[in-house]
This record gives C-alpha cells, sequence and structure tokens, in this order.
C-alpha cells in the first residue's frame, strides 16, 4: 500500500482537536488519513505533493439535497424575483418531469450535479427522494441516489400528490411505497409543514421508517412555526432541517436532544425569506450545520461556499463557526464519524482552496476557489 | 484569416438588436464577429466548434476594479463580520503593503486577479490605481495596469494620505502626480464622500484630467447622499459609481444626461451596507451598469455572476436587466463600442455556460456556470 504525503499546506483547518495548523502535512494512505500534523513531523511517505502554502479544509458534506429530478424552473424562479404572475406548476411540474424521465436521464442529472459539487468542494452529498411520489417512482428515485452516496433518504412524504387523498397517501407511504424504498435508503424523511404533512402524520411516518431499519429527519419550520422542531427532538432525530422560524421553546429543545439544526441559506436566498438566525442557536448551544438544499424548486444552488459567505454576512455565523458548520456540522446531522474532519482515521476527503485561509470562503463571496477536491485519497476535481 | 463558426448555441443573449436567439450560432474572423444569426442560416467557415446547446453571453464588462495591490486584509473582513473589536488599518494597509512590494509581485498578483476573472466569464476590466498615493507609486500602479488592460484609471484621489495635508495634495495629484500617471491612463476619478474629496476637489481635479487628455468618473454617494452623482452628470461624465444613497434629484439628473450609474452589489455585501434601489433608477430610464469594485478592503469579490444573482434577489433587477448591465451597461460606463454586445463587427469576447439560459446566473447563485471564456476569438479560459 503505497502512501502520500500532502505539504505545503499554509492553513490546515482540521476540525479537530489539532485546531488550525499552519505549515501543516497529512500522510493518505488508501482512502484514510494516516497521520496529520505540523509539516516539519511529517513522517516520510511514498509519494509527496506540494500545496504550495494553500489552504486546506475538510470537504463539504452536504446533508440535504434533491437530486433526482427532472425539468427545468428557471422561468418560475424569474416571475417569483420579478413579481410577474406566471402559471407555476411549483413541485408538480417537477414531479411529473421527474415521472417521465428515463432512469438513465436521471442519472445523468445526478451525476452532473454531484460533479460539480466536486468542483466546488463537497465530497459528501446526501441525496433524498421525493420528486417520484409513487411506489415505483420513488424507489427508482433512491436506487439512482444510492449510485452516488450511502447518504440516501426516503421522502416519499414530501407532498401529497395532486388528486390523493392525505390519509390514504399517508397509508401507501408508510406500506409499499415504504417496502419499495427501504432496501435503497439509510434514512426517511417528512415535510412537516402547515400544508404538507402535520405532526402526527409525521410521526407515523418516521416510526413506520424506523421499523423499517431507516433513520429519520425532518424538514420543520420553513414556512412558519410548527410542531417539527420538538417533534424531531422528542424522537432524538439526528438533524431537523430549515429551521428559520423557531420559538424559544424550540430552541431549548434542540440545545437539549442535541439533533442538529440544519440550516439552508439558498433557499432563504432564492425564496426571499427571512435568514435563520444561527447566532441565536449559537448562543444557546445548538449545533448547527450548513448545507445546500439543491433542488430545482425554491433552491437551485449547490455551492457551500456560497451558503458559507450568507451565513456570515447574513446569519450572525463566523467564518469559523460557518466553515465547521460546512463539514463536521454536516457530518453529525449524517450521523457520521468518517468524514468532515481530517484527522488520523478519517476518510481523506478534502478540499485544497487557491487561498491562504478558509476565511476567503466568505471574504470573496461568489468566487469559486476550490482548486482542488480530494475524496477517498484521490484527486476528483 | 480563418474563421470560425460557433454553433450549437442553445441560448444567445446578444444584448443587440436581435435580442435572445434560440438554436444560433455566430461566425468569428480573427478577434471580431463577422456574423450572427439563427444556426440554421449561419455561413461556412473554415472551423466548427459546437457548444451543444450551452448558453451563450456577452464576456462581463467589469468597469470598476482596484487590482493593483499587496497584502491580505481578511482578518479585517473577519472582525467586521463578526463585530470584533480590530485595530485595522483599513485602506491604510494596502497602501503600506502596495508601496513596499515590487513590480513584479503586484503584477503577479494582478495577473492572478485577471485570470480568476476570466474564469468567470469577464472579458474586459477596468482597472484603477490609488494605493499608491506617491508620484512614484501611482505611476508604476497604472503601468502595471496597462499590462493587462487599456481601461486603466488614475486614482490619486482615492484618500488624502496619512500626514498630508488635503489643500498640498490636491495639488500634488493634480500636478506632478497627474503628470506622471497620464501616459499610462485612460481615466480620472475621485472618491468624492465625505472625509475624503468634496466636490470642489473634486472638480478641480477631473479638469486638470480632462487637460492632459483623461476622460472623467467618479466614486460618489457610496457612504451617504452627496454631491458627486450631480456633479459627474453636470460634466457630463461616462459614469458615477456606488450610487447606494440617491436623492429624487440625483435621480433625475443621471436621467437627464446619460451618466450611467454603476452599482457595486459585492460592496453591499461585504460592508453590510443597503442595497443600491436599481428598480427606481431602471424605472427613472436611468443606464445602470453593474461591477464587482473588486478590492482587498471593502469588497473582494471578483463574481459579476455573483453581483447578478445579488441584485436580481436584493435590488429589484430582472436577470435579463442584470446581464445588460454587467455587459452591455458595463460597456457603456467604460465608453466603448467594441465590447459588452454580440454583433457583427464587435469583439468576439463571450462567455459558454454550462447552463440552458443566462437566468441560471441567478436562479444558480455561487455555482460557478461559466464553463469557457473566449476573449478576441480565442478561448481564454
Ligand atoms: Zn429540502
Ligand atoms: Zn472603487
Amino acid at each position: 500500500m503505497s502512501s502520500v504525503v500532502i505539504t505545503g499546506i499554509g492553513e490546515l483547518a482540521t476540525q479537530a482537536e489539532q485546531g488550525l495548523l499552519t505549515d501543516a502535512a497529512m500522510v493518505i494512505e488508501a482512502d484514510r488519513l494516516a497521520w496529520v500534523g505540523p509539516a516539519a513531523q511529517a513522517p516520510p511517505a511514498d509519494e509527496r505533493v506540494d500545496l504550495g502554502g494553500r489552504a486546506v479544509i475538510p470537504g463539504f458534506v452536504d446533508s440535504h439535497s434533491h437530486l433526482v429530478f427532472a425539468g427545468d424552473r428557471s422561468a418560475e424562479f424569474e416571475a417569483r424575483m420579478t413579481g410577474t404572475p406566471y402559471a407555476a406548476g411549483g413541485i408538480r411540474t417537477t414531479v411529473a418531469a421527474t415521472r417521465e424521465a428515463a432512469d438513465e436521464q436521471l442519472a445523468a442529472n445526478v451525476a452532473r450535479l454531484v460533479a460539480e459539487m466536486h468542483r466546488q468542494g463537497t465530497t459528501h452529498v446526501e441525496i433524498k427522494s421525493g420528486y417520484g411520489l409513487t411506489v415505483v417512482d420513488e424507489a427508482r428515485s433512491l436506487a439512482i441516489a444510492r449510485r452516488f452516496t450511502d447518504d440516501t433518504t426516503f421522502l416519499g412524504a414530501h407532498v401529497v400528490p395532486q388528486g390523493s387523498d392525505p390519509a390514504a397517501y399517508v397509508d401507501l407511504v408508510t406500506g409499499a411505497m415504504l417496502d419499495a424504498a427501504a432496501p435503497h435508503a439509510r434514512w426517511i424523511d417528512v415535510f412537516c409543514e402547515r400544508g404538507a404533512f402535520d405532526a402526527d402524520q409525521a410521526r407515523t411516518i418516521l416510526n413506520a421508517g424506523r421499523d423499517k431499519g431507516l433513520k429519520g429527519r425532518l424538514h420543520a419550520n420553513q414556512l412558519g412555526e410548527g410542531p417539527g422542531v420538538q417533534l424531531a427532538c422528542e424522537l432524538g432525530l439526528a438533524a431537523v432541517d430549515h429551521c428559520t422560524f423557531l420559538s424559544d421553546a424550540d430552541v431549548d429543545a434542540l440545545a437539549e436532544s442535541g439533533t442538529v439544526a440544519t440550516l439552508l441559506p439558498g433557499v432563504e436566498f432564492s425564496t426571499r425569506q427571512p435568514w435563520p438566525d444561527a447566532r441565536r442557536l449559537l448562543d444557546a448551544g445548538v449545533r448547527v450545520a450548513l448545507a445546500s438544499d439543491c433542488n430545482p424548486g425554491s433552491c437551485y444552488t449547490s455551492s457551500l461556499p456560497f451558503c458559507i459567505a450568507m451565513a456570515v454576512r447574513d446569519m450572525g455565523m463566523s467564518p469559523a463557526e460557518a466553515l465547521w458548520s460546512a463539514t463536521a456540522g454536516g457530518a453529525l446531522a449524517l450521523d457520521r464519524d468518517d468524514v468532515g474532519v481530517l484527522d488520523v482515521g478519517r476518510r481523506a476527503d478534502f478540499a485544497v482552496l487557491d487561498a491562504p485561509s478558509y476565511v476567503h470562503l466568505a471574504y470573496r463571496p461568489g468566487v469559486p476557489l476550490v482548486e482542488q477536491t480530494w475524496i477517498g485519497g484521490r484527486r476528483a476535481g
């Protein structure tokens, strides 16, 4: 087994006990980190890569995305931004296009977006179903997602499909659809929001998933306060996502439960919603993650650097907090101990920045600063 | 002279009379466009490049940047964002570092940033001096900038240097410094703002520049209302930049004079200032440009796509208006008729997007969508 020493790291933001190192090195063996520390103390290795003083960060762990879809909704976006009337089908447009698309067309779209994420420093991504909403289309969406990640999430409970009875649809989601989805999924998720699924329905669906071996997560409190965040905390879920509107009791519940609050700045950006108050959460001791929510409707960014810049400008996070949330925080939100942190034994998943410091991710908004992405010890972009 | 036909253009946003074409082609001869129109009517050419349905836009014309500098101010940025006390030297830090830097160090920094701009679709950039503030350092800053663009701007009147008498400094700027700068500059600029240069000083400096053959432009109304915008209109300048705080009389003057109002969203982003109201300007008939203002202090983005996304989300521009402002609008702001528009006789400067439409520049914030940049008929990135 040959080893590689990565040296000339001007700044290494480990997110581990060693904190922020300057003039650092890492040794890779196979797909893992075998050593991390000051360059002067680096052990010998078979190969050597010199990064010329660039900053290195863990690869972003994007814990929330909806990449299995077909169709384009840029006209709907344009109408929303300009206040122009538009007969938008919303999510129904995407559901119809996704059902019509061939497997290989859907897979090609996921591949395109995953490659785009890699180029922007994301090394691990969670992918949800939720635009199929039939037994067959949810199962195939997850089977396609599984080609790209082991963090696949069954989101049959994204919305009640047009023309379906809500109670009958919950029965389907917890019955035949769950049976077909479970072999391809690690997680089960519910859009718990007024107009979608209420707390009782969400609890029923999450419990049914748990009985099939799926771990729960939730979309909640995006459009207003509601019961979702406290349900997530009560059930001890790994994460509850959006958290735009929170009561004091919600914040307390998050702090006590340890459930990660995953904030999705791209959604607030592209829907002109208020920013979630990350500062309030951090000050209360809540664990906060940042993710893209990449999807064709409410947020079509795949850029964690963009989310970091927004979080620092508009959500009260420091650059260091935002970086932690997009790396180690994302890993916690996915209940993983192999990614998001650069330490011995972790996966050698990292991004090399064309910058002297990770602070430039916020200091230089919009600039594509990721020069190299390494996944499992190999250059992936 | 060999010709190239660029075909397979799914959408061509010409910014010229032909408007938005679908399934279009362009023919390039030397560095110019020889033909633009529907693909089915394209004349033959020696070579053929098929873009596979991608969208093409004119290269961005970034009419406002400060790229000749040395030093890093990320710690100052971080302190500003987090509300942490920090003994920031502000612009003085950059002036000191710039004076100390060797010519080749300054040139390497400009080259790095210009290359970064190219990768993001910018094909023409204006570059200012203004971190030298001595006769020698302003002249060498402009000579370095001139290696990269013919739109160089003498900004000796950026700030009164520490320890200088304001009146004596204006005499220097309009005297020996102007004499040394003029051979390397096309434009002269003044930071006309409370605490910097007032309207009388700005008029004196702009008139002195005009007498040496330099065309005027202004920084004005960034930090509050003031006389700068109306002075720019009165003098018939090509552009006045920032325009964050405008009275009704300012808006009227801009509409009547035809002076371009150049808005700089990255500055408002990175300083948490209010957004300029582009909608108000457009509704009044003002010509609006968007530019980066790339500089190490108030705004270190070089990304026009980022500026477009902000302008659409927060400044009331449609995606089409924002694109015009970052291309044709930038050309007007620099008083040029060779760039910013894709039409016969114009420079073959354009960006190929990894997207079906220019709308994706706003729909997909932060995502590096520029796949190819062509400058003067050749691939530059
Ligand atoms: Zn979502
Ligand atoms: Zn400026």
